[in-house]
């Protein structure tokens, strides 16, 4: 099943995507709800975002691919990003006038269902409510320079406003570890590989995080990009792809 | 004037103190409210952080008093702390077992009064509703460990759950850069300084991060802390005392 977010004649709905359409939600999608007769042709509204998460953990240096000739982190990476930074599909990224190399970073991106704590490999997918696709904008030079000049963490790298792009909805019902990915920018494939190849799985990924901080509904975890990434220009196209779930697309906008 | 958040009888309101009295208020704090005839004794309630926030952001190394013979940084060092780590005055601190050292960190917070972006120095206390104490509770070797070993931010270091004391209200009528702040444990003073010696004062921080990130109302900016840190054992309490604001207290407990 694909939940969606989505505004349409300025309200905003969960809804369930069929076909060409949507079918608005009458509850709670982390909790009790039921599938309304109220459609939309989906050209009749604007998808947004798929949740408003609480917060946002993103997963570092977690495909092979992209680590090159880095050491492998011994045990998973973690960074925050700001709800803050969230856009939906179609919005637009804005490439900060200071950053000279802007790169766009294709990641599955797992949604939390409840409240959970110290969560088994075993129990963690019985948390996540579904997948979308996601982007981790990353303004490589800030990501350098805070870290190297200044001993900060990655907060405005990864956390600037419209970096943490998101959609085109929720799909409930994927095996998070047998997806392709691919990134595009510009139509020019960039990043092509499967989830089976993330070093740490999502299990991994929830049981690691959840040791140390409680998740709630909505929250979300970028799991990692794949192979070399690719800077985004005043007015790229970017399309994170992954079966299964769909297209995230945004263009880009050099800050005014 | 004092704004606390409270839960009594099962309810959370903010209200306004008075004496040893707080006086429930309708409305919304960062917008229009008025002062109610509803009146508790704060010893009837239980006070709660004075904010949820939706982001917390922090800064390192603020004072030269802290930074010992480490670098100054060239400008203003920012990390993420998450909401879910969020406590309020008389809340355990929990201490996780695999940590050896976690530090106490006596901080001024700063709570933004609405939604702004590139705000300027000039403008930038007219975004402030008012202060509070926090405690930025960090696990030294956590902090150290990832990002030494593990290319990683300082996400659990600073942010596993109860890592983000803050109390005992908000005080709206505070010039942020002439207080005194001292935290004790256990009695002992380990900390005792004066705001005015803040590297980059509080204009300087919202300037700089909301030229990055848009801030909302309820955001919170804990302002970095000074002179030397100390270590809070099982069984430990905490106070952070601003002159001006109030104390915060809280007690540790070894992770069960």
């Amino acid at each position: 099943m694909r939940i969606a977010r989505y505004e349409a004649h300025g309200d905003v709905h969960y809804g369930v995507i069929d076909g060409d359409n949507v079918a608005a939600i009458d509850g709670d999608i982390f909790g009790d709800y039921t599938v309304t007769d109220h459609v939309h042709k989906l050209s009749d509204v604007k998808l947004l975002a798929p949740v408003a998460p609480g917060k946002i953990l993103a997963m570092g240096l977690n495909y092979t691919s992209h680590i090159g000739d880095r050491p492998a982190p011994p045990y998973p990476m973690v960074f925050h990003k700001t709800p803050t930074s969230v856009i939906g599909p179609e919005d637009t990224i804005v490439r900060p006038k200071e950053v000279e190399r802007l790169d766009a970073e294709g990641e599955l991106v797992a949604i939390i269902k409840d409240t959970c704590k110290n969560v088994s490999k075993e129990d963690a997918l019985n948390h996540v409510l579904g997948y979308t696709c996601g982007n981790d904008v990353s303004a490589r030079d800030w990501q350098r320079r805070d870290r190297n000049e200044n001993n900060s963490d990655w907060w405005r790298a990864k956390s600037a406003d419209t970096f943490s792009p998101m959609g085109p909805w929720i799909e409930t019902d994927l095996d998070p570890h047998a997806q392709h990915l691919r990134t595009r920018v510009n139509g020019t494939e960039e990043q092509n590989e499967s989830t089976a190849h993330l070093i740490f799985d999502v299990p991994t990924m929830i049981e690691f995080i959840s040791r140390y901080v409680t998740l709630e509904a909505g929250d979300c975890i970028y799991t990692g990009t794949p192979g070399t990434t690719s800077n985004m220009d005043d007015g790229a196209i970017c399309e994170i792809d992954i079966d299964g779930v769909g297209i995230l697309r945004n263009s880009v906008k050099l800050e005014s």
